[in-house]
């Protein structure tokens, strides 16, 4: 019989895993330089899925330390899944470790890349850090602790900055986060292209079901994107083709600041992120909206991921 | 008869421009965090198109300390500009000030956000100041000086950041930069999203034009953007439709980096940034490239620069 993990063990875990994403950046900047400044990168699939020798050295490091520190607890990692199957879930708790986010702009510098490191807990995440070590931003939750953000040298602040947040009445007020991703195919390229021009165009020149949002942001990084919305610094970020390790940190940190975070287009609503939300590779998350004098914060986040997904194409990842 | 300024004088310019951002970026930051808190904001042209007290009061502080300081020199500023119309160019130092670039960031607190304060003597820019108070990243450069980054607490650092930069064979291996923009009609839409699809596009899969870039990214600052390519984070910057605000500052830093500015698909790729590229509202920026065994750095920037233009779409800015 597994118990669930307390506030004070959530704290405790927390403490070390900050610590240790901390370390893992260290890794990361000096691979960053040494990849730039020789030009050797190893290219698997296509030019755009990159993976590196500094991808496995991070995940090496993490997971060596966690297994030391908590050899109970089970993890989940993308370059140990690269090498085998999808593992069982179960009800103990479990790393789910992206070792660099962003592999793409880790290698140009593009300083907007980081580590990931979630932990589940009866199949859900309890747990999130966050760490990009360019630009020094370290978001971190725990189940029922709040959510926060340290930037730089300054102190950590609650998510969302702004409570209460703005209303958001429809799509044309949002900012959104999107990404083009790895899979370059006629079919990918057209569908997302079609979408993002819904988002961004003026229905009145003729853009056809078009929502003319304030605009539309690409980072190349999921687990930021999800710190973003967490802070309230984007409204939305829409992604097809994720897996459990790029979202499980940025789950539970945009859950403890209030956001929604939803599956597929027919998945319910309920901000359940179980393992058809973490396996399921489509997602959506919206940042807290304050309740209005009309509509409840809840049911403005629902009523504009149903929008969203109403605007935008439904595709299957690769 | 006018002298240009001495690398003396431009050092000095230097000190108090760095000053004057900071103190800038402290009211960006402050008017942000109201703005968020309050949802307070006046919507000028349509909903993409935002521009708020802020923006106002940002130009007046630095306009009024610079006119203080240095009484003989000119100004030209955003929100100058929209209240009359096109000055005329002189070989007098000329300041050239965006007081908020990436107003839209600024209303919903995404972290890319700053003030671009230029200086144009004998119509080029020769210094140049980019703060972005969010992260802490400032940007410094002066003709003949070299461009430099201080992250937060660290020390400057020269740029580009890898020195010499890895080469840049094709579009296939860059991470470019684009963005949508405030102009959302059907033409615009369509034409930027051909290109983008072009831009990203696996040509094997009957992509049209296909270049299957690495990645393209939007973070909504024409100045940030201009950094980011002189620190060698991204490989391109295209833009349609900017002001001399938007560049000036960002253009010296690119080019005291190493990076090749360029204006509209036509120009001339003299690296010359005169009154044409600064008022042509078209423009584009490639990071340095080291000189390879068959081909010489600034070469490959005029090739890759014009394969791009080859890809993308022209269109007349609104």
């Amino acid at each position: 019989m597994v118990n669930p993990l307390t506030q004070d063990e959530l704290q405790s875990i927390l403490a070390f895993t900050v610590a240790l994403a901390r370390s893992a950046g260290e890794l990361i900047l000096e691979g960053s330089a040494k990849i730039r400044s020789s030009g050797a990168v190893d290219e698997k699939k296509n030019s755009v899925d990159l993976v590196t020798e500094y991808d496995v050295a991070v995940e090496r490091l993490v997971k060596s330390k966690l297994s030391e520190k908590y050899p109970d607890f089970k993890f989940i990692g993308e370059e140990s899944f690269a090498a085998g199957s999808r593992p069982e879930m179960t009800d103990e708790p479990t790393f789910c470790v992206d070792p660099i986010d962003g592999t793409t702009n880790f290698i140009h510098g593009f300083p907007h890349s980081c580590i990931s490191l979630g932990l589940i807990s009866f199949k859900r995440p309890v747990l999130g850090v966050i760490y990009n070590p360019f630009l020094e931003q370290l978001y971190t939750a725990t189940k029922g602790g709040g959510a926060f953000l340290a930037q730089g040298m300054r102190a950590p602040a609650r998510l969302p900055l702004a409570d209460p947040p703005r209303p958001l009445p429809s799509l044309s007020q949002a900012l959104i986060g999107i990404e083009w991703g790895s899979d370059r195919s006629l079919e990918m390229v057209e569908k997302k292209g079609e979408s993002f021009k819904r988002l961004a165009g003026d229905p009145s020149t003729g853009v056809v079901k078009g929502k003319m949002a304030h605009s539309l942001r690409s980072l190349g990084s999921a687990a930021l994107n999800y710190g973003l919305v967490a802070q309230g610094g984007m409204d939305f970020y829409w992604e097809i083709g994720t897996w459990p390790w790029d979202i499980c940190a940025g789950a539970i940190i945009a859950q403890e600041a209030g956001c929604l975070v939803a599956g597929s287009r027919d998945a319910p609503l309920d901000n359940d992120v179980n393992e058809g939300v973490l396996w399921g590779r489509k997602h959506m998350v919206i940042r807290k909206i304050g309740d209005s004098e009309t509509e409840k914060g809840v049911d403005a986040q629902r009523r504009l991921i149903k929008e969203f997904y109403d605007t935008v194409e439904d595709f299957e990842p690769k």
